[in-house]
């Protein structure tokens, strides 16, 4: 029999759950919907974190406590919202001392000023075991107007924000690996740490972008659902994946597969959407206007699944699409 | 130093967090209010339970299920809100098998029936630690009808719904103790795994209490909070709190320190309320419409903190007032 799988758990085991609302839009994208006030939705996300798991139990607290923020407020801005409220609830180990609860909640509250967010609940309790956070975070969006997984339209551009590969290499920089410039490795890991939601970027594709997600689990696997969800297929070029320089490097040094590395590996948190050729024009301008670099890097096509080509027009071949909680050695 | 305490914690690092936000009542409330559509606001909580902390490992999947929904539904209800929605994050042990897994979705299913509440999001993971849970629930009601804590008036009458204690001897019969009649020692054990949220009291009670909150810490622990939050203090007399016949029976037969474990133990899920003296006639009234014993205790005083009075008409002395996650050996 074979173990459990982090998406074949949620679709048999809890989505039954969510069929009462529409807005829980099945359990299959970034955030729930639900009524605010005067013709706006709420859109609601909850992320956990282990240490061990997510994080390196001695990473620095407060940075602990910004990438929980905002692995969340990366959610809402996929969905075009504009984060407001957190709930968050700790389970700390025993013999956690002040000095670390200082330094945590510090980064709290520096990313709460960052993102202008409120923290409004949650609870504080022990651990016999690791480290073990929770984070539900509420945006506000005009009614009907969230971006969706399921509304990529066949012939529309692909794009991504950012660079993608620096979270999968920043974990193979925690896990030590070497070689490269101090520059770069310092880079990498900065990313893995903290990364960087596109709190500004979610709100203004809402008139741009037909479907949107972030990417967290990594970028072939990401693009899978949207696929999934719009019962579309997609292809990509590799050659046209944005890299950071430090990326390349570790590329350049043979980190992990290098570019498959980049393309499966997790948290990088940037957005995947898709939008109307007609819209690139106003796509690049936007990014120029929020001076964040907007990469067209393939298209939606009929069929299923995701194609990516290599630099000699040849298919990929892909064994690890992304992340899967519970997977064999899914651990740090 | 002193290790950190749960409420110490959250005032003095987490509730300046919630200053940009009224509706966060200074995070010392069951639920934080934000708007909702027409007139209506929603409350939210979230809440952690642990494997070996809130719950035995080896309890019945459904039931540890039920028991989250429910905590969260208890703080709902005690701010007069009725559920609609719920998110989930969990963290299961590596090797948590599928039939663990259908179970405990079983006994999820089961609530949000019974509660009509949905499953709207959360998230999935692993974790080499003990079994972790996070829920966030969220309620509606009318704006400005929420019953809080710290609106209760001198002079008026001190109200809890059910029974106390049953929790805090349910602990102890899961914890082995033994000598009660095996209908009162399942009755105890099943009132600790599957608290009874007052899901259908809480909105009835909006229009005839003041102030109300759940009764999770400890029946004197928590009427300690609407006290230090109304400003105000409370006498109550031990020989009018409530006891099951089941309670009595585990006070007879030596269990724990007897009255006083029932005052000061936790997981009871009752609503403890406070009204004006005017309105006592309808309360009992609705408590029979409701099929749910609604019993006066004492009453709000000018001062600060909690006097229990024994049948003596003496000041009982209480060592620990309620739960503290934090305390030396609050594991199970």
């Amino acid at each position: 029999m074979q173990g459990p799988d982090e998406f074949g758990l949620i679709s048999r085991l809890f989505a039954p759950l969510a069929a009462g609302h529409a807005g829980a839009l099945t359990l299959t994208d970034d955030c729930a919907l639900f009524d605010g006030p005067n013709g706006a939705q709420w859109a609601v996300t909850a992320d956990a974190m282990v240490a061990g798991v997510h994080f390196f139990p001695d990473d620095p607290p407060d940075l602990i406590a910004r990438k929980l923020v905002r692995v969340n407020l990366s959610d809402l801005a996929a969905m075009g919202a504009v984060p407001k409220f957190i709930l968050m609830t700790c389970a700390f180990p025993k013999g956690t001392d002040m000095a670390w609860l200082d330094c945590y909640a510090a980064g709290l509250k520096d990313d709460c000023q960052e993102f202008s967010v409120v923290l409004i609940g949650g609870d504080t309790v022990s651990t016999p075991g690791p480290l073990t956070l929770s984070l539900t975070a509420l945006g506000e969006l005009p009614a009907g107007s969230a971006l969706l997984r399921s509304s990529a339209r066949s012939g529309q551009q692909i794009w991504v924000s950012g660079t993608i590969g620096d979270g999968a290499f920043g974990l193979l920089a925690a896990k030590g690996q070497g070689g490269l410039d101090p520059r770069h490795h310092d880079a990498l890991l900065d990313r893995y740490r903290l990364p960087r939601p596109r709190t500004t970027l979610g709100p203004a594709l809402r008139s741009l972008a037909s479907a949107a997600m972030d990417v967290s689990d990594g970028l072939v696997a990401d693009l899978g659902h949207i696929c999934d969800c719009s019962d579309l297929g997609a292809e990509i070029e590799a050659a046209r994946v944005p890299l950071s320089d430090a990326a390349s490097a570790a590329i350049a040094q043979g980190w992990g597969q290098g570019m498959i590395t980049a393309l499966t590996g997790g948290d990088d948190y940037e957005i995947l959407f898709t939008a109307a050729p007609n819209l690139s024009e106003q796509i690049v301008q936007l990014g120029q206007r929020l001076n964040l670099r907007l990469t067209p890097i393939g298209r939606i096509i009929a069929g299923k699944g995701v194609r990516v080509i290599d630099t000699q027009g040849q298919d990929l071949a892909l064994e690890r699409a992304g992340y899967n909680h519970f997977a064999p050695g899914s651990a740090l």
